[in-house]
C-alpha cells in the first residue's frame, strides 16, 4: 500500500502529463495518457459528449488540427484518491494560436483517473469555458 | 458485497434525487442529496468554481432565488462505479423560468458521488452548456 502522499503526486504527475500531451498536438503523446477504452468520455468547452476512445479520439484529432500551438499554465489543482479512482479538479491559462488567431482563455476541468498496473489513466475530461457569470446569477453570491 | 445491478440502480436514484432537489428549488433538498463536507465541488455553467459546502451551497441559493420554476429531462446517464465512488455523465434538457424569461437549453453535466453509510452522496457537479461546436472545431469530426 503506498502513502497517500506518494498516490497524490502520482495523479498531480499524471494530470501534468495531459496538459504536456496536449501542449505537444501530438495524438500519440495524448493516446499515451488515455485508458483508451469504452468507458471513457470528453467533453470539450461547448461540445457534445464523446464517449469511448475511437470518438474521445477523433476529437483530439480535430482540435490538434485546427491549433498551431497552444500552452497551459494550470493552477488550482486539487486532488480526490478513492483507491484506485482519482478526481482532480483546475483551472486551465490557455495561450493558444487556433485558425491562425492568437487567442487566450480560462477553463475549468474536471479530470478522472484510474489506476491501471501502477499508471494513472485519464478516463474522463470535462472541460468548460470559464465566462464569470451564469445568466441566472445576478453577482458574486 | 451489493451486486453490480443494484450498485447501478442506488447510483442513478441518486442521480435522479440530485435533478428532483434542483427541480424543488429549496436549498435543504439540495442539502440531502450532498456530502456537504470541504471537499465537495461545483462548476455551474460558466461560473468559476464553488469549493466546500458553504460555497457550494451559497451557489444554490444564488440561483435557487433567481429561479421561479425549473424542469429537468435528463438522457444519457451514464455511470461507472469503482468501489465507493460513482462518476455518472448525462445530459440535462432543461426548461426554466429565470428572471421572468421562459427558457430552454441543453447542460452536459459531470456528476460524482461517493457512498457513505450505505448512501450515495454528491461530491461534484460539473455543468457545462451545449453550444454545438467549440470555436477551434471546424465542423463535426
Amino acid at each position: 500500500m503506498e502513502n497517500p502522499e506518494s498516490q497524490e503526486l502520482e495523479v498531480v504527475l499524471a494530470n501534468e502529463g495531459f496538459y504536456r500531451a496536449f501542449e505537444s498536438l501530438n495524438i500519440r503523446e495524448m493516446e499515451q495518457v488515455w485508458a483508451t477504452d469504452r468507458a471513457v468520455k470528453c467533453v470539450h468547452p461547448g461540445w457534445e459528449l464523446r464517449s469511448g476512445w475511437p470518438d474521445v479520439r477523433d476529437s483530439w484529432v480535430s482540435i490538434f488540427n485546427n491549433t498551431r500551438k497552444i500552452k497551459f499554465e494550470v493552477s488550482q489543482v486539487d486532488t480526490v484518491i478513492n483507491q484506485a479512482f482519482a478526481w482532480v479538479t483546475c483551472t486551465e491559462h490557455v495561450t493558444a494560436v487556433m485558425d491562425g488567431e492568437a487567442q487566450t482563455f480560462q477553463i475549468l476541468a474536471t479530470n478522472l483517473y484510474l489506476k491501471r498496473e501502477s499508471r494513472w489513466l485519464m478516463v474522463h475530461h470535462h472541460g468548460s469555458p470559464v465566462l464569470g457569470r451564469l445568466p441566472v446569477e445576478k453577482g458574486p453570491a
